[in-house]
């Protein structure tokens, strides 16, 4: 069919002239860091290279978005290959732009140097797109999320680099930068893609060894999460960063099950908890992983993030569908949105509250702009005490509060507003959306095997309930016997 | 019905109670080490912070108690989720409980500090709880087993306290305290709960699906071992547990593989065997791992685990069941029960030869107890040469090896003794224990969707036997065709 | 059956056969190397042990080895248990193998000293058997695999020697002597083994969940890939080799997609392309990973690989199968083969080049062929600035580029030659090779669970075109759709 054939013309152009532009750009302005050429060796160097240092973590990071995103997707009975394959897909394509992006706002006498790090950060912004994508899985084309992630990565760039360079917040594990921006700018997308026929799919559940693929996703985010808060951290920050992160979760994990027998007549555990709100506390503890929240401090804001994502996919989600014509349909506003903004929160409060009486004079080192200004006396005494320490600008406590809420608010506003344009650019015609029965299946975009791909309705003659369709999937939690 | 909803109130209120009372103890006992606490860091230091030591290793045995132990369980055609879903919550619940009960032994100045050391510890103590649940997998309600995982961290940290305190026993990979402990407390506990209708169901076996997504949790254990063996050990220690413990289960694999097919009239392998029996080597290899047991003797450790694992899956584990009225869902006997003592002989006689001939001056850093006692002149001499060598009880070989031997004495007896008594405390009713119908079961407990949720008798219009009911699932290793 | 029964005995006896005498063989020749031995440690080391600079990288690697390569495998819809089971015996006997073959190649006073390099080095002899298990996927016995096996590695190790310390060329990431050297091996045991009824089965396909399992070995395998191509390089060489690695297979994933795409009639993706070319990427940029190739480089590389790899699964293998005789189930050629000797070429290339403008004084580290003879004066001259570097021969940069040709030359020669020759020795009878309607299937080798095992024709009441027979099963990309 015609449509299809410039189906293949399309996509194929667009990666291929992406990869070639990746490619050129890089060329002309991307090359090694020190630490990675060879010219730069001397052949005497008395300390590992710092590759030793960051890429151990890395690597965790790197099965997070890979492994972790990609099968926890997989719960869609129908959308298996897309989940897994579209997310291996945009995240390739953009970790080579947001180094690029990312380069372009931090040259340095008009070159981009790379290291680990980079590889690193490159990383999370596959996150941040990662996340819108799990707000409009199932209801775009290949196409379309590549176009979305182009334009994500710009803004999130921009929005970082305000919050990071002028701002001066801190937010170690990205909770405002990539889940909280990834959230909000992925449901503004969906909601101007927002149509009738989404809300009446029948293909948006799961079945029972889906469900357990997308634990696979699960369970490597949940495990990995103190590696994706504490990898650009230094010293004791990071060792704080991982041990706040594991008891955040950990306690997270528990109130889940808690919460989510609860909302059951019959007390059952719904596994969209344990797949989605069980990872809220990593969010959520993100932003002050590297703070001195102390250990039971990490385990609260674990409890409350439970407590808020697993109600929220239980009554939130679907209220936003039906009412805000938000669909939402791995529930990202659940497990990254408002456990974004919670962590925002802790993490002003926190830097309210610092001072060297609890962090020493690492203060001026967690929080840089806390640190005296330049030239003054105040900076030459610490620094004759603590050579590491680099002038700032001064901050009260109080001020550095103000501006981790600041940056929350920016990030959110650029978000949303980066959301919307780039969704009705989503809109332009001829961009392969999926309509109707295309939704939430495979059959579209993908070469799919005619054995065990789900067909609906499937004839049980074993069940007593005769046609399969009178037992509704379960959809984001809410099901018969949820106790409204 | 009245009892499901008493269901529902009794795990979230036994889970939030829990949860809040670990978060008030949190507050009032732990802090963070002085290596994640920042009013520690001086900013002049030379070294990298100890995360960066212990923390890769530390993922590892993450990765084996989340990913490894929640899938290999999933061979249970129908437990999936109960499999996946209750070691989740069994394992989150349990490491900040181990935190708090170890931190209670050891507490320095009436606080518990903890540090990436403490998460690598409480997973270990997940370790052990969660093998006991292997022995009772599908035969217990969620309730039941978080009331078992809290008594059983007390019995666990008590009896390591005494072996690695009092006796001074070693054992860096916790074959003795976590192996043989987890699988004497959890059989114990299964012999308090047998019934007949766990004999009676057919519900316990795997399909094609369930069996490789056992393999991920099977193979994830098998390739991590090494670091569940080394994590704690240092220097040159370290570097020998993770060869003695690589090649102890490249030799067990082996081995069962040729005993597997030994088994089966027509040569066949069993995946029962595949799944568990090569792991054996790892638990079996655990006590000696950090000694100079040569690479030949870490190979002939792990052939004899995989002939006693082996054998014990198509003979033993049936016997117990109808003999002893010992159940044991996933065979941990053969896998941590037995294996476990045979690693504490391999230790004991390890012991019983190590001298300086075979160690050097490290004999006194590997065997503390060996170590001459304080303000003798042996120890001073040695202090001079080898600066770290610390004051010990002069023990001799001989000595060594009769403690390590009492160790497990004592091992077993509290393991068997607490879980008898933890086991009368399951029985307790309303505990929403599953009878019949219920046993190897995920509907009691979770909301499963319908589709692929298999379903028995499952009628295959193209098989020659009719209705599957002829073919019987295999379980623990014996078929029809299993030669006796 | 008589036969059956044979079988039993024979892969039990010729497995413990081999067993016990790598057991004997490790107790000759086989002891600690002098990091992992107690009596060199003299408690008084500033550095930390080797173990913690190698080991994070070796797990990665190993993860490749049986997680990677034995899901990925797992596509086949009858044949899981086989690919994950016979890819975990095969990496379990030749690892052990490995260390004492090429042990006896470089022994040291009669030992072969090992240490956690060791086991790298074995994990990466099992990658090129697993490749060419790959060729061979569904046509063998587990008789067969394991004789495979053991002559492949001496063919390895040989070839290994003469490629690195005869002709000192460099292959960082082994895509001359794993990948290449694998992938013509198996095809040459392919070749041998070719018979019509492998071409007449129709069990050689995915279904949906399969492809699902397979996907979890892709994923793994592309993560880690920087791992397998850094973890024996020092230095910034390493940091160099894992940025080139991660930036090659980033742009051979889109490139993948792209091609995948425009293949199909109607632009869907397929699921073999997504599953191994996106891969290609890893090997090609292996030989190149540590050197200067620049990022934009490496991301070239990365595209070629990407191209060749796509369009080698749709139109190279069926050529190959119907024309030469060479049926390759997984497509190792379009992956390991052709990728391989891209990668040689641009090592060639790169090796071409090299200067000390681009490596300072490194080159004669990165290629130690070029630095100066012994007892030179400029030998002398380069020590005295960067003291770790040693006597060579004098190579120019067209030398080098010239051996490192020839390495490819003699691998490609001796895998051929090498594969033929173990071709022939499995044709011998009474091996256990399967026929006909074995092929393909676990039946034979495994105890398998009659539920979930796909049975064919499978009857579908839902489909539109009754018997699934009409639907053939993807066969390595190439559909109805195909666009030739």
């Amino acid at each position: 069919m015609g449509d299809s054939q410039l189906t293949r013309v399309k996509l194929t152009s667009v990666l291929l002239v992406l990869q070639a532009l990746f490619i050129v750009l890089f060329g002309i302005f991307v090359d090694y860091g020190d630490d990675a050429n060879a010219v730069m060796s001397t052949g005497n160097e008395t300390t590992p290279n710092s590759v030793k240092s960051y890429y151990p973590m890395f690597q965790d990071v790197h099965v997070m978005i890979f492994v972790g995103f990609g099968f926890l997707m997989t719960f869609l009975k129908r959308y298996g290959f897309g989940s897994m394959g579209f997310n291996f897909l945009l995240s390739a394509l953009v970790v080579q732009w947001q180094i690029l992006m990312a380069g372009f706002l931090h040259m340095e006498h008009g070159k981009i140097k790379i290291d680990v790090t980079s590889m690193i950060a490159a990383d999370f912004g596959a996150g941040a797109v990662l996340i819108s994508f799990g707000a409009v899985l199932g209801k775009t084309s290949p196409l379309q999320l590549v176009i979305m992630a182009f334009f994500e990565i710009i803004f999130y760039c921009v929005n970082e680099m305000i919050g990071l360079t002028y701002f001066k917040a801190v937010d170690i594990g990205g909770s405002m930068f990539i889940h909280a921006f990834g959230a909000y700018f992925g449901l503004a997308v969906a909601r101007v893609l927002w149509r009738e026929d989404i809300e009446e799919s029948d293909k948006e559940g799961s079945v029972y060894h889906s469900d357990l693929f997308s634990m696979i996703g699960t369970i490597f985010l949940w495990m990995y999460w103190p590696s994706f808060n504490g990898a650009l951290a230094p010293g004791d920050d990071q060792h704080r960063a991982v041990i706040n992160t594991y008891l955040s979760l950990a306690a997270c994990c528990v109130v889940t099950f808690a919460i989510s027998s609860a909302l059951d007549a019959k007390g059952r555990i719904n596994m969209v908890h344990v797949q989605n709100a069980t990872l809220a506390g990593g969010v959520a503890i993100g932003t002050s992983a590297d703070l001195m929240i102390r250990p039971w401090g990490a385990m609260l804001v674990g409890t409350s993030a439970a407590l808020i994502s697993t109600l929220g996919f239980t009554y939130l989600t679907p209220l936003l569908s039906t009412k805000a014509k938000v669909h939402d349909t791995c529930g990202v506003n659940n497990l990254h949105g408002m456990p974004g903004i919670l962590a925002a929160i802790a993490g002003a409060i926190l830097a309210a509250i610092a001072s060297t009486d609890i962090y020493g004079l690492s203060l001026y080192q967690v929080f840089p702009a806390r640190s005296p200004v330049e030239n003054s006396t105040m900076l030459q005494e610490l620094q004759a005490r603590f050579s590491e320490i680099e002038a700032g600008l001064g901050r009260t406590a109080g001020e550095q509060a103000g501006y981790q809420m600041a940056t929350l608010g920016v990030t959110l506003g650029i978000a949303l507003l980066g959301g919307t344009i780039t969704g009705f650019l989503l809109l332009i015609p001829c961009l392969d959306r999926p309509e109707g029965d295309q939704l939430f299946d495979d059959e579209k975009f993908w070469e799919v095997p005619e054995e065990g791909f789900q067909k609906l309705p499937l004839f049980d003659p074993n069940s007593s309930h005769g046609v399969n369709r009178e037992e509704p999937a379960i959809k984001n939690g809410a099901t018969e016997d949820t106790k409204f």
